[in-house]
């Protein structure tokens, strides 16, 4: 048996002995979460800002991140659905443009693009999503169906990720630039355009979370729900891992045919 | 670019260059789909059924698939209620019964978990699905939420799986009693009892989608149904092998104690 896991932390949910009887202790939980279940601590990662990639699996990366990056104003619509509040609403909206853009000016997919475009790939074959693999596409699939079917202060603290984003976001231009010669600072600017949006966003939900989370149990709710959005983050990560560096493509998912090194 | 995967059969679909004129070419392209995809192919079942695992890494697989196995009536209902039509009701319903059993008569969610006790695991900790891998999650919802959004046609065909069922239960059953020691007949009665089940069930799903796909774009449909399915199964042993057989077991989830090799 695994007793380890019964007490505390499960892969589930923040278990029944932590103590949640104010915002302050919601927030040191949410942020000992961050520093314990985020994804800046999967060894994809590390492989992937040290250099240690070559080209086709840093393809491989950027492909199926697409499908994530491209979902997420669809989640951000499902989460505006779910409140009658207009001011949270409008609070939200913004978040949809970040990622859609307007007419004439680009957003966070346009420039995700950039980045495939720039790895080498075909802007039709990454927007088609059929080559990227199951467990990317069912884990983001599972991020908009919990947004729908939770609570809407589940489907605000879902988004909590972002609280430690932008440490992970600093990491990944200055290593991409140092390491890879097929990297430069004009595909990369999604990632410096999330720098300064990431905070203000992360800084809204935070407040939103500790003021409405009023009793432990609404507490516990929200730290679950941080807790099952770094599942999604490292599920993508551990699948990417499984297949392209240890050499486990699943059938019909894309094949990587450029395996130059890093410089 | 992965031209390989984007003219015939990709991770998502059949493709368009497939010829789905009739109700026999709809048969053949499902067989040939089993064949090619069906997770009897996947290297964790060759280690499961060769005898190939230790207990701890059998305990995972029983562990995690029992989330799958008590999903399925959920799933079930969900399909039931997408019928308007009684008869369909009336012949999908028995398929709830099979796994729920009765008052005073076993189904095969208790049939699964003699085998979980049988390999040492506490019911309450199986039953509770704390441990279980995200990926096991994300993939078994992902069914269900396929049921609920996807045409009632694709609904049936996602069972189709059942068609390649049974030559898989048996190499299990007699992989798994000849190569461990721990596992006995009684713990395995779940695959016995599905030889029976399976085939008759897989008959009626056949059978309805030959009849109701009548277009090739609706034949099409139903083998992307099948390829969806075919990846919540291989997703599930892609995690289990990435976890269990590589060592990275994700943040929280079952840590095995008993390393005990196959005898």
């Amino acid at each position: 048996m695994n007793a380890a896991s019964m007490t505390g932390m499960t892969a589930l949910s923040v278990g029944k002995d932590i103590r949640l009887n104010s915002a302050a202790e919601l927030e040191a939980t949410l942020r000992h979460i961050g520093a314990t279940r985020y994804h800046s601590l999967h060894p994809f990662h590390k492989l992937l800002h040290g250099g240690k990639l070559n080209k086709g699996q840093v393809q491989a990366w950027a492909l199926n991140r697409y499908y994530y990056q491209s979902t997420i104003p669809i989640k951000d619509a499902v989460v505006i659905s779910r409140f009658r509040d207009r001011a949270t609403r409008l609070e939200w909206r913004h978040r949809i443009e970040d990622h859609d853009g307007d007419v004439g000016s680009e957003g966070g997919i346009e420039r995700w693009l950039k980045l495939t475009e720039g790895l080498g790939l075909d802007t039709s074959y990454v927007e088609s999503t059929e080559g990227i693999l199951p467990a990317t596409r069912f884990a983001v699939e599972a991020y908009v169906h919990y947004c729908r079917e939770k609570s809407p202060l589940e489907a605000i603290a879902s988004s909590l990720t972002e609280l430690f984003a932008p440490n992970l976001h600093e990491e990944r231009i200055s290593g991409m630039l140092e390491h890879y010669d097929f990297v430069n600072p004009d595909i990369m600017s999604y990632f410096k355009r999330r720098l300064a949006q990431a905070p203000r966003d992360a800084g809204f939900a935070l407040d939103y979370v500790k003021a409405h989370a009023t009793t432990p149990e609404q507490r516990a709710q929200v730290c679950n729900a941080l807790i099952f959005k770094t599942n999604v983050l490292w599920v993508q990560l551990d699948a990417l891992q499984h297949a392209y560096v240890e050499g486990n493509i699943p059938p019909g998912a894309f094949v990587p045919q450029e395996t130059k090194k890093a410089s």
